[in-house]
């Protein structure tokens, strides 16, 4: 077995308070957690992560892989020491970038061989391999490859697809040789219910150190998003976290506690950062518009992230409408933040029992108007 | 008379190490400005700014004139309130960028007229409104607008581009109306040294708050450059500071400090930061060369920044090659501080009386090629 643990704190009906304990420390849940393409948390140093409220990152497999390789970062001590993040660190498989970003990718029952969105390289990476490679990177939970498929795709494909996927799982579980690397199962099987709790229980038999739903938000219909994810969940242990893969909004955030998961990661902070969309707890501010060219209030009144303590917004929006960097930079620290504290007073919510009470007023919030 | 004062403290040959007493806080010298174009030194905080050692930044008139306005900042409180830098803030008077970054100029003795670069909008700039701006703007050292010719163009032009320096200089002073800003007169005369004495002596009878060294190092000999700041400081007042605008490399600085000068600007630090290239005690070190791979050297070892205390040159070298903001950052913060720690230390090396065997030693060190 691995250092890691999970410790359940408090459940509010099906949303839970935890911590996960890891290698790097731990890690109060529900969580959030921010993604660092290549090493690096968009804009942002360590520091600066750290004192916004995150508590564990994600880093992808995939990019690192090609660059700068995971080979040279272990020789170089591990993804912590290159990037100098003291935290936790998820990584994810590499499976999903496959199928995402590269054209070429065919899939056998050894695994997926595809050419580099960088220079047409060809790989192959197989489950063995997507386990041998985040231990090179140190991660601190890492993600058996999975089969991804289109969520509303026909039976006979989403079966086979999740026949492979909890075959790889089988073939990552036996590759692991890190001690103090925990593994996750990821469940698949697309809107098929069935096939879902199907393949929660048998991933579950497998005994992993924490379940995923994956391959959700693909373009299925919103209410079939949750009505998989609380089938999942129901299938799944209550000993273990849950962590639902690649969403979302603050609102689908709210959406998965209250379903019992207990980790999220997306690049929606960070990315729509960047492109000039804050989320507050008045709901989405485009920091574009003219009406802010005069407007001298925080980004969000209610927020105490450093972006919020220190600036105005008609400095945010001069800083956007210049293309000044300092501008990505103090946007991704309020929406991260933000999202920080979004969860973090969920789980203060759970602990006290008015999980329902906190999410109707999160809500409330975002349906006003004032803010942009 | 403003709240602006200077102090000289001590000299070591022609070199001085003197205090710029501001309305907001006092500016040991030799000093270098970093370079904040639109009211933000670019990808940087003030809180790193200030970290890294900056006393005193300089931001550009011209381009916070065209966005966000000065009119607007005004109303919002000023530059310093805008930005949140809370140290001296030194504007240039809109000249030079007109010259540089705009076509269709026309100069007479009332102004300049020119089309923004944005969007080609006509603008006309006078004396008097380039003061106005710089009052709006809320700046500590504004600069007189002045008229910058080729510096090696034949006399007549150069003595015409002079004589109306002046007479724009005195209309500055008339337009004056700020207590608490200082102005600063521009010695101009190209390369000519005759002309060049008698543009400083005609600047300091008219009585400014210090003294400015322009229209060098754009395209005339290196040689003819310090003979005109040398003729040209020899020709000031001992009791008012002396500002080389523009210039330039680490060697500049030496070389400008060794000839009495005591404050500097440069985009150089910055700019070669978002390229890659890093300024060292052991010379100059492009942070893309494969040979940094594998690296785990901070970037200067001789160096205390934030950058070289935390990340290496593998790190740094990754974030450059995928182009990660966190790299443009990192560099920049660097550069910056390795310019603060070389202009800080000089002003030791003049307050111990050993700053020309200070020069030679970090000559010495900037020909190793260990770093590079």
């Amino acid at each position: 077995m691995t250092n890691f643990r999970f410790e359940l704190i408090a459940t509010d009906s099906a949303a839970r308070a935890g911590k996960i304990v890891t290698a790097h420390g731990e890690v109060p849940t529900p969580v959030f957690m921010p993604v660092g393409t290549y090493g690096a948390v968009k804009t942002l140093t360590p520091e600066e992560l750290a004192e916004g409220g995150a508590k564990i990152i994600l880093s992808n497999t995939y990019h690192l892989y090609l660059r700068p390789g995971s080979d040279l970062i272990r020789r170089l001590g591990g993804l912590h020491s290159f990037m100098g993040w003291k935290g936790p660190i998820l990584t994810d498989s590499g499976g999903f970038q496959i199928v995402s970003l590269t054209e070429l990718s065919k899939i056998t029952e050894e695994g997926v061989t595809f050419r580099s969105h960088l220079d047409g390289t060809s790989h192959h990476l197989t489950p063995e391999l997507a386990v041998k490679i985040q231990e090179e990177l140190g991660s601190d939970i890492a993600m058996c490859l999975d089969e991804v498929v289109h969520p509303t795709g026909d039976r006979q494909t989403l079966e086979a697809a999740v026949d492979r996927t909890l075959r790889w799982a089988g073939r990552c579980l036996t590759a692991r040789t890190s001690e103090r690397m925990a593994l996750f199962g990821i469940v698949q099987g697309g809107t098929d219910l069935e096939l879902r709790v199907r393949c929660a229980r048998e991933m579950t038999a497998m005994g992993f150190d924490g379940y995923a739903v994956g391959g959700l938000a693909l373009g299925e219909q919103r209410e079939q998003t949750w009505e998989v994810v609380q089938a999942t969940v129901e299938a799944l242990p209550s000993d273990r976290p849950r962590y639902l893969m690649g969403m979302g909004t603050p609102g689908d955030l709210l959406e998965g506690i209250e379903r019992g998961i207990d980790m999220f990661d997306c690049v929606m902070p960070t990315r729509n950062a960047r492109n000039g969309t804050l989320f507050t707890s008045r709901g989405r501010l485009s920091i574009k518009t003219a009406a802010l060219k005069e407007d001298i209030n925080p980004l969000d009144p209610s927020c105490s992230c450093f972006t919020c303590r220190n600036f105005t917004r008609a400095y945010l929006r001069h800083l956007y409408i210049t293309k000044e960097m300092l501008g990505f930079r103090l946007c991704t620290i309020h929406n991260l933040s933000y999202y920080h504290q979004l969860v973090s007073g969920a789980r203060d919510a759970i602990t006290s029992g008015s999980f329902a009470a906190y999410k109707s007023a999160a809500e409330e919030g975002w349906k006003s108007r004032e803010a942009g």
